[in-house]
């Protein structure tokens, strides 16, 4: 028995020792970024210190395309906007003869975009006007519930970075409020922010189509129209910020060139600030992309970053887990 | 000693009976209004019951001007633009010859007015535009600092209803997220509203400027440009409420006919709900006015709200102190 005994005393012993403080970022290695935001979190939240930032003034701003979850082979809100293309076509016979509906119901994504920027607005429009924003949010949950991945085959809500839901919360434990500055549509990022980032509709700044408030059959509605009143990419995202927002960031994470005048804004303020991109470098876990890419293009960001002295996170040396469906 | 043993005895006993809740809107008095709202948070907060809401749900919108501060004998906003053109005046001698300034400096402000929405439009356009967002904000609190009001002689963030920030207070400490939802320009009210009613920017929404993001010198900045890119009133107030909250209230509060669009919203989704009208008719401690107000016009809301059977605050029979600056 007295070896038992004392293993048993032992184990006693050290359960009533202080426990080991929990890692936050457990995705994360044991890199650089990972000491650089835990150094920056601990400094603001630190009272008496130097850096100590008032928990009203911990403000934390995330893109969210390529950011918080992922961006490819195409922005995920531009597949919704195929998916209601071609469950809309039955009630436009005139579509068939009509670019780009023609090609995107024959599933030629190729000859839709063909016609560009316009041809792109036209299928934006389509599936994100001439509704009121309830039935829009409807529609979205929908298509989120049943739509999959063209690569993971996975649904698109499940292509959250886990390290950056560790960071979001890590960060809320410590009295930050999280905020979404996204280009992508606000109504479209609302209908599954707070179920998949536990971030509030009224926490997700992006950008705005037209709408427009009527009494249907003494109901009042907000219909979405077609046409777009402000853009929050770009120069567009401080301004976003200080629109919706009001308050300067602390703290910024982005992933390319349209995040580059959020983080300016954010780290030209006084006091302690956290910029932050994410590297899309695992072509493996995830895609390899930067300067030369159409989707989330990072050029000129990488070169300020490295002037700045900003954090990048090199994905596939600096995450240890990429995605939750991820083999362990 | 026995009766004093006696009398220290009975007021131990006081001490330690259940105390009486305190009452959570002592300057509304005993009569409707007051029970409509005790009544309508109980219902809401009461888990389990027919009519819970989730906190996060719990999202009330206020109206500013009549609303939670006064707005007689015109928006403060509008009188801080005319102190601000007469600040501005020495530095721009060509308004000497120049409507609607030059009667603005000499203080005929009947003669300045009668350029009509145009002249109002300049003298806003002069005195919100052609500065960095920091430099506004801090514009507006120098002046909310040393400005009076015309026919009280107090501060401008003095001239709030008590009974409001009750009501603040209360919703608050009831798990609710308070917005304000206003006509006036958001960088104006964000420059006051944490301090006079620790509602932070992030929870203010109201008309927006244009606004532009440049470098100056290496240092990002957010100018303020002439011109209004939303106007936060009417129908735009419940566009306003999708737009930046991105949920619709379970509880509006206002004032005039430019609520009532964000008060129908409200009050017409599904589960308990609560709409309330501050009727003006304190002629003495306050201003009495409504149907045919210039300001603050309240006529097709007065209609709507006894068709709806919405609460309406008789200020003059409801609220029993209006102002903390009154005599008691």
């Amino acid at each position: 028995m007295r070896p038992f005994v004392a293993w048993l005393l032992a184990s006693f012993a050290v359960g009533c020792a202080a426990p080991a403080p929990r890692d936050p970022l457990p995705s994360w290695n044991d890199t650089a970024p990972k000491k650089t935001v835990i150094d920056f979190v601990t400094r603001v939240t630190t009272a008496g210190g130097s850096d100590f930032v008032a928990p009203s003034e911990r403000i934390a701003t995330f893109d969210n395309d390529g950011t918080l979850w992922a961006e490819q082979p195409i922005y995920f809100q531009f597949l919704f906007a195929l998916d209601r293309v071609k469950t809309l076509a039955s009630q436009h016979p005139e579509w068939r003869a009509k670019e780009p509906f023609a090609s995107l119901v024959g599933g030629d994504l190729k000859a839709a975009l063909a016609g560009g920027h316009q041809a792109i607005e036209e299928a934006l429009a389509t599936s994100h006007s001439g509704m009121t924003t309830e039935e829009f949010a409807r529609t979205v949950k929908e298509w989120l519930a049943t739509a999959r991945h063209p690569k993971t085959q996975q649904p698109f809500t499940r292509m959250v970075y886990t390290p950056m839901l560790e960071l979001l919360d890590y960060l809320r434990a410590n009295g930050f409020k999280t905020f979404i500055v996204s280009g992508g549509g606000v109504e479209f990022i609302r209908a599954f922010a707070e179920e998949a980032y536990k971030i509030p509709p009224e926490q997700v700044v992006g950008s705005v189509g037209k709408e427009r408030f009527e009494m249907r059959d003494a109901t009042p509605v907000i219909l979405k129209m077609p046409g777009v009143d402000f853009i929050d990419d770009g120069p567009g995202k401080p301004v976003g910020i200080q629109r919706f927002i009001g308050r300067r960031p602390i703290a910024a994470f982005g992933n390319s060139d349209g995040d580059l005048q959020m983080l300016q804004w954010t780290c030209s303020g006084s006091g302690a600030r956290l910029c932050l991109y994410v590297h899309h470098t695992d072509g493996d876990r995830e895609w390899a992309y930067d300067r030369a890419s159409s989707i989330g293009k990072l050029d000129q960001g990488l070169d300020a970053a490295r002037v700045k002295h900003w954090t990048v996170v090199d994905m596939k040396t600096d995450w240890a887990r990429i995605f939750a469906f991820e083999p362990k």
